[in-house]
Protein backbone atom coordinates (compact mmCIF):
# COMPACT_ATOMS: atom_id res chain seq x y z
CA UNK A 1 0.00 0.00 0.00
CA UNK A 2 2.49 2.73 0.71
CA UNK A 3 4.92 4.08 -2.03
CA UNK A 4 7.60 6.44 -1.73
CA UNK A 5 8.42 8.33 1.20
CA UNK A 6 7.55 11.79 -0.02
CA UNK A 7 9.60 13.67 3.42
CA UNK A 8 10.29 13.54 6.65
CA UNK A 9 9.63 16.63 8.83
CA UNK A 10 11.67 18.05 11.73
CA UNK A 11 10.51 20.67 13.99
CA UNK A 12 13.36 23.13 14.48
CA UNK A 13 13.32 26.44 16.76
CA UNK A 14 15.00 28.94 14.07
CA UNK A 15 14.18 28.23 10.92
CA UNK A 16 16.89 30.44 9.41
CA UNK A 17 19.94 29.21 11.68
CA UNK A 18 18.66 25.07 10.72
CA UNK A 19 18.70 26.22 6.49
CA UNK A 20 22.07 27.74 7.08
CA UNK A 21 23.35 25.15 8.31
CA UNK A 22 21.93 22.39 5.71
CA UNK A 23 23.12 24.15 3.38
CA UNK A 24 26.58 25.53 4.41
CA UNK A 25 27.37 22.34 6.99
CA UNK A 26 25.53 19.32 4.80
CA UNK A 27 26.05 21.01 0.94
CA UNK A 28 22.32 20.30 0.69
CA UNK A 29 20.08 22.66 -1.16
CA UNK A 30 17.56 24.08 0.29
CA UNK A 31 14.26 25.98 -0.79
CA UNK A 32 13.65 29.70 0.28
CA UNK A 33 11.44 29.87 3.03
CA UNK A 34 7.88 29.58 2.78
CA UNK A 35 4.97 30.26 4.85
CA UNK A 36 2.09 28.27 5.24
CA UNK A 37 -0.13 30.06 8.00
CA UNK A 38 -3.13 28.11 7.68
CA UNK A 39 -0.97 24.91 8.64
CA UNK A 40 0.46 27.03 11.74
CA UNK A 41 4.08 26.11 10.20
CA UNK A 42 6.91 28.29 8.05
CA UNK A 43 9.02 25.84 6.14
CA UNK A 44 11.93 24.81 3.95
CA UNK A 45 12.41 22.22 2.05
CA UNK A 46 15.89 20.66 1.54
CA UNK A 47 15.77 19.03 -1.79
CA UNK A 48 17.74 15.51 -2.02
CA UNK A 49 18.14 13.35 -5.30
CA UNK A 50 15.21 11.01 -4.04
CA UNK A 51 13.05 12.28 -1.46
CA UNK A 52 13.15 15.96 0.81
CA UNK A 53 13.16 16.63 4.22
CA UNK A 54 10.73 19.77 5.38
CA UNK A 55 12.19 22.16 8.33
CA UNK A 56 9.76 23.80 9.78
CA UNK A 57 9.34 26.31 12.47
CA UNK A 58 6.34 27.67 14.36
CA UNK A 59 4.22 30.02 12.62
CA UNK A 60 1.39 31.98 14.88
CA UNK A 61 0.03 31.21 17.98
CA UNK A 62 -2.00 27.80 17.22
CA UNK A 63 0.52 25.78 15.79
CA UNK A 64 0.68 22.61 15.36
CA UNK A 65 4.23 22.18 16.44
CA UNK A 66 4.58 24.58 19.61
CA UNK A 67 4.11 21.23 22.18
CA UNK A 68 6.58 19.73 20.24
CA UNK A 69 9.08 22.33 20.55
CA UNK A 70 8.11 23.17 24.30
CA UNK A 71 8.79 19.20 25.18
CA UNK A 72 11.93 19.34 22.45
CA UNK A 73 13.30 23.05 22.54
CA UNK A 74 16.01 21.95 20.69
CA UNK A 75 13.77 20.66 17.89
CA UNK A 76 14.05 16.94 16.53
CA UNK A 77 12.02 14.11 13.98
CA UNK A 78 8.55 15.09 14.24
CA UNK A 79 6.82 12.97 11.12
CA UNK A 80 7.40 10.80 8.41
CA UNK A 81 5.23 11.08 5.11
CA UNK A 82 4.12 8.35 3.08
CA UNK A 83 2.28 8.33 -0.81
CA UNK A 84 -0.42 6.65 -1.77
CA UNK A 85 -2.56 6.60 -4.75
CA UNK A 86 -5.97 6.17 -2.71
CA UNK A 87 -6.45 8.09 -0.02
CA UNK A 88 -9.92 6.07 1.50
CA UNK A 89 -8.56 2.75 0.29
CA UNK A 90 -5.45 3.45 3.02
CA UNK A 91 -7.61 4.80 5.23
CA UNK A 92 -10.37 1.73 5.78
CA UNK A 93 -7.54 -0.59 5.45
CA UNK A 94 -5.77 1.13 8.26
CA UNK A 95 -8.63 1.34 10.62
CA UNK A 96 -9.47 -2.08 9.54
CA UNK A 97 -5.98 -3.24 11.13
CA UNK A 98 -6.84 -1.18 14.73
CA UNK A 99 -4.90 1.89 13.72
CA UNK A 100 -6.17 4.92 14.76
CA UNK A 101 -6.62 8.25 12.31
CA UNK A 102 -6.20 11.86 13.88
CA UNK A 103 -8.73 14.00 13.80
CA UNK A 104 -12.32 13.65 12.98
CA UNK A 105 -11.31 10.40 10.53
CA UNK A 106 -11.10 12.34 7.32
CA UNK A 107 -8.46 13.08 5.10
CA UNK A 108 -7.91 17.09 5.09
CA UNK A 109 -5.73 18.99 2.78
CA UNK A 110 -1.96 18.57 3.79
CA UNK A 111 0.60 21.36 3.56
CA UNK A 112 1.08 20.55 -0.16
CA UNK A 113 -2.01 20.95 -0.98
CA UNK A 114 -3.02 17.20 -1.16
CA UNK A 115 -5.32 15.06 0.64
CA UNK A 116 -3.25 13.77 3.82
CA UNK A 117 -4.02 12.13 6.96
CA UNK A 118 -2.23 11.45 10.34
CA UNK A 119 -1.86 8.32 12.28
CA UNK A 120 -1.74 7.70 15.90
CA UNK A 121 1.66 7.49 16.95
CA UNK A 122 0.92 4.96 19.66
CA UNK A 123 -0.18 2.89 16.93
CA UNK A 124 3.43 3.08 15.28
CA UNK A 125 6.15 2.62 17.91
CA UNK A 126 6.01 6.48 18.70
CA UNK A 127 6.45 7.73 15.00
CA UNK A 128 3.93 10.13 13.50
CA UNK A 129 3.17 8.90 10.44
CA UNK A 130 1.68 11.24 7.20
CA UNK A 131 -0.14 9.48 4.39
CA UNK A 132 -0.54 11.52 1.49
CA UNK A 133 -2.23 10.72 -1.60
CA UNK A 134 -0.11 11.93 -4.73
CA UNK B 1 27.54 17.12 -0.71
CA UNK B 2 24.86 15.02 1.08
CA UNK B 3 23.07 12.64 -1.51
CA UNK B 4 20.49 10.61 -1.48
CA UNK B 5 18.11 9.34 1.71
CA UNK B 6 19.81 6.39 2.30
CA UNK B 7 17.29 5.34 5.45
CA UNK B 8 15.37 6.56 8.29
CA UNK B 9 15.99 4.54 11.54
CA UNK B 10 12.83 4.04 14.10
CA UNK B 11 13.74 2.42 17.16
CA UNK B 12 11.19 -0.45 18.65
CA UNK B 13 10.53 -1.99 21.61
CA UNK B 14 9.10 -5.16 19.73
CA UNK B 15 10.49 -6.00 16.47
CA UNK B 16 7.96 -8.61 15.39
CA UNK B 17 5.17 -6.67 16.13
CA UNK B 18 6.70 -3.80 14.50
CA UNK B 19 6.96 -5.92 11.07
CA UNK B 20 3.76 -6.76 11.55
CA UNK B 21 1.92 -3.80 11.47
CA UNK B 22 4.54 -2.47 8.59
CA UNK B 23 3.17 -5.39 6.25
CA UNK B 24 -0.35 -5.56 7.40
CA UNK B 25 -1.53 -2.06 8.05
CA UNK B 26 0.96 -0.09 5.98
CA UNK B 27 1.00 -2.77 3.13
CA UNK B 28 4.95 -2.44 2.98
CA UNK B 29 6.80 -4.82 1.97
CA UNK B 30 9.24 -5.66 5.14
CA UNK B 31 12.47 -7.90 5.10
CA UNK B 32 12.95 -10.88 7.16
CA UNK B 33 14.72 -9.89 10.78
CA UNK B 34 18.38 -9.86 10.50
CA UNK B 35 20.68 -9.59 14.03
CA UNK B 36 23.72 -7.40 13.79
CA UNK B 37 25.44 -8.48 17.31
CA UNK B 38 28.05 -6.72 17.06
CA UNK B 39 25.90 -3.29 16.28
CA UNK B 40 23.56 -4.40 19.34
CA UNK B 41 20.43 -4.49 17.40
CA UNK B 42 18.17 -6.57 15.69
CA UNK B 43 16.35 -4.95 12.24
CA UNK B 44 14.38 -5.55 9.56
CA UNK B 45 14.12 -3.09 6.52
CA UNK B 46 10.74 -1.34 5.19
CA UNK B 47 11.49 -1.47 1.71
CA UNK B 48 10.05 1.45 -0.29
CA UNK B 49 10.43 2.44 -3.63
CA UNK B 50 12.79 5.33 -3.21
CA UNK B 51 14.18 4.98 0.05
CA UNK B 52 13.81 2.81 3.15
CA UNK B 53 12.80 2.47 6.78
CA UNK B 54 15.22 0.69 9.32
CA UNK B 55 12.92 -0.55 12.32
CA UNK B 56 15.52 -2.01 15.06
CA UNK B 57 15.34 -3.68 18.24
CA UNK B 58 18.26 -3.66 20.95
CA UNK B 59 19.85 -6.85 20.90
CA UNK B 60 22.73 -7.74 23.85
CA UNK B 61 23.19 -6.11 26.80
CA UNK B 62 25.13 -3.13 25.75
CA UNK B 63 22.40 -2.13 22.90
CA UNK B 64 23.23 1.85 21.48
CA UNK B 65 19.45 2.25 21.56
CA UNK B 66 18.56 1.02 25.22
CA UNK B 67 18.95 4.45 26.53
CA UNK B 68 17.12 5.65 23.95
CA UNK B 69 13.91 2.92 24.49
CA UNK B 70 14.05 4.13 28.33
CA UNK B 71 13.66 7.40 27.60
CA UNK B 72 10.93 6.56 24.92
CA UNK B 73 9.61 3.16 25.65
CA UNK B 74 7.01 3.11 23.16
CA UNK B 75 9.62 3.92 20.78
CA UNK B 76 10.19 6.53 18.23
CA UNK B 77 12.52 7.91 15.15
CA UNK B 78 15.94 7.36 16.06
CA UNK B 79 18.51 8.74 12.88
CA UNK B 80 18.51 10.02 9.44
CA UNK B 81 21.04 8.33 6.97
CA UNK B 82 22.02 10.69 3.92
CA UNK B 83 24.46 9.50 1.30
CA UNK B 84 28.02 10.93 0.51
CA UNK B 85 30.59 10.36 -1.91
CA UNK B 86 33.40 11.06 0.11
CA UNK B 87 32.81 10.53 3.74
CA UNK B 88 36.55 11.96 4.87
CA UNK B 89 35.68 15.02 2.67
CA UNK B 90 32.30 15.02 4.06
CA UNK B 91 33.43 14.51 7.30
CA UNK B 92 36.82 17.74 6.97
CA UNK B 93 33.74 20.18 5.68
CA UNK B 94 31.34 19.41 8.61
CA UNK B 95 34.27 19.94 11.51
CA UNK B 96 35.46 22.85 9.27
CA UNK B 97 31.45 24.39 9.62
CA UNK B 98 31.69 23.86 13.43
CA UNK B 99 29.46 20.39 13.69
CA UNK B 100 30.92 17.92 16.18
CA UNK B 101 31.70 14.43 14.91
CA UNK B 102 30.79 11.94 17.70
CA UNK B 103 33.09 9.05 18.66
CA UNK B 104 36.90 9.88 18.11
CA UNK B 105 35.91 11.67 15.02
CA UNK B 106 36.96 8.71 12.73
CA UNK B 107 34.40 6.78 10.09
CA UNK B 108 33.46 3.10 11.79
CA UNK B 109 32.15 0.21 9.66
CA UNK B 110 28.19 1.24 9.53
CA UNK B 111 25.64 -1.61 9.94
CA UNK B 112 25.55 -2.27 6.56
CA UNK B 113 29.30 -2.86 6.19
CA UNK B 114 29.76 0.95 4.79
CA UNK B 115 31.87 3.96 6.51
CA UNK B 116 29.65 5.72 8.68
CA UNK B 117 29.67 8.98 10.96
CA UNK B 118 27.28 10.46 13.41
CA UNK B 119 26.73 14.14 13.98
CA UNK B 120 25.63 15.56 17.32
CA UNK B 121 22.02 16.22 17.35
CA UNK B 122 22.74 19.51 19.26
CA UNK B 123 24.22 20.75 15.93
CA UNK B 124 21.28 19.63 13.57
CA UNK B 125 18.04 20.34 15.90
CA UNK B 126 17.82 17.06 17.79
CA UNK B 127 18.04 15.25 14.51
CA UNK B 128 20.85 12.34 14.70
CA UNK B 129 22.12 12.22 11.68
CA UNK B 130 24.31 9.80 9.83
CA UNK B 131 26.38 9.83 7.03
CA UNK B 132 27.26 6.74 4.83
CA UNK B 133 29.85 6.14 2.40
CA UNK B 134 28.21 4.46 -0.52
Amino acid sequence: MIGRLNHVAIAVPDLAAARDRYARSLGAQVSAPQALPEHGVRVVFVELPNSKIELMEPLGEASPITGFLEKSPSGGMHHICYEVEDIHAARDRLVAEGARVLGDGNPKTGAHGKPVLFLHPKDFDGCLIEIEQV
